[in-house]
């Protein structure tokens, strides 16, 4: 089963995703698809969001993928439920693999969540905790500019640092004992984020759980990748902005030769 | 000619614009189309934003506009051109009415101009101000951070005035006199930006020419609504986040007491 996995997102913070299963899954092959022309995802509509992820599994498939990792939390919290009961293809979410993380990390069972206002007033991360154990405590947070600050290269600076402080102050009332990244660029934050929150509070990277679920999933299903498998990785966008090129050189372990552009709306 | 207005913007943003048009032009009727599901555009590629264009003025002509104003500086930068070659709708775009009312303000012909990245790498506001006066000198600046910011509700902040001087730092060098709000969104923002380019400068908002352009437009081609018309205003966007009611509260002189949601891509 050499067919390679398909991977989307709404942009490029999905390859934090696909570094991951890169990194896990070496033998398997991969179709990337951002939705640069569309993104952000996370201040939209469910309805929106349900449509968008629609046509890009329809273009996924129309590129013979096996399986379909939604990279995105927003799309994963809104709109995986209707994609799983649409498709017949294996299709896997951000959230069940990190809320699966978080109770492995968590103690005290107090558990942080930040996202974009999409994922957050979702409130699907809680629903998810609460289902593995009715007695967690779930505190959550929006934090829109994180994404904008990344994007706009502000790792290590003290407006990042700022907000940081402003979106997280929060949690520090409650005493909570790990922090789900519930956002694909927040990994990217985790310097000022760990610095803030302190030692005793383990941040939940989803992307790592993520892909470990899928290589369990393929290995039951029978569908990896032979072994001694060349993988083999494109990349496809719905807009050719030069961003695409320049955050992946920063998070992939590989570069990236080409990006090909697709008109996603016809799918 | 009792016909509505189009005017469109890739967002929120344009609302800036319609309150103009609202305040100099009373009688006229109006319908927006704000791009929300598809939004921001600065930070996409021509050719994305050129089709996204062509879809809103269908729209806005299946609603029988009698002209449209692109209230939105990138899709006037990137896509003006071709819009005006493919429709006989007279269509008025920010930048040619921004530098207009620039050269206006200039009294050392040192001007500056902020906006998008789209926006910036077009040039677009440069090649007007050198149209008009070859000796001018022309500084830019992308700032893509301030959309957000303001979005997040951080006007008066000491993280949006950080960024500001950041930004604006380089403007210092070069003796500029008259600065281009060149994003619906900066008005929003003019407090801080004035407090920090001294009063020496003066803020030039496109929004106020561009009204001042239509209303011209519309006289010189006998296109006025008659005198005591009631206007009417209609609002649609792409998506229906809870965003667009708040911003438009914040903005417009009256109540908007629903939106509607069109499917865009169908046009």
């Amino acid at each position: 089963m050499n067919e390679p996995i398909g991977v989307f997102d709404s942009g490029v913070g999905g390859l934090t995703v696909a570094r991951e299963i890169m990194r896990q899954l070496p033998e398997e092959s991969m179709i990337y698809f951002g939705d640069t022309a569309r993104v952000p995802y996370g201040s939209k509509s469910k309805d929106t969001i349900i449509r968008y992820s629609r046509q890009i599994v329809n273009f996924l498939l129309s590129k013979g993928v096996k399986a379909v990792v939604v990279a995105c939390n927003t799309a994963s919290a809104l709109a995986l439920t209707e994609l799983q009961r649409e498709y017949i293809v294996p299709i896997i979410g951000m959230v069940q693999p990190g809320a699966v993380a978080a109770m492995k990390a968590t103690k005290n069972k107090n558990i942080g969540i930040i996202g974009t206002n999409a994922t957050i007033k979702s409130g699907q991360y809680g629903t998810y905790l609460r289902k593995m154990d009715p007695k967690v405590t779930v505190v959550t947070k929006a934090c829109p500019l994180f994404v904008p600050l990344v994007e706009e290269g502000l790792i290590d600076d003290r407006i990042t640092e700022d907000m940081v402080s402003r979106y997280l102050r929060e949690f520090r009332q409650y005493d909570i004992d790990s922090l789900i990244l519930g956002c694909t660029h927040y990994p990217l934050l985790i310097n000022p984020i760990q610095r803030f929150m302190g030692d005793g509070v383990t941040l939940v990277n989803p992307a790592f759980e993520v892909a470990k679920c899928l290589k369990q999933l393929l290995k039951e299903d029978g569908m990896q990748a032979e072994k001694g498998h060349v993988a083999r990785y494109e990349y496809y966008v719905s807009d050719l902005a030069d961003q695409f090129l320049t955050f992946a050189d920063r998070v992939l372990p590989c570069r990236v030769d080409s990006v090909q552009t697709v008109e996603i709306e016809k799918y």
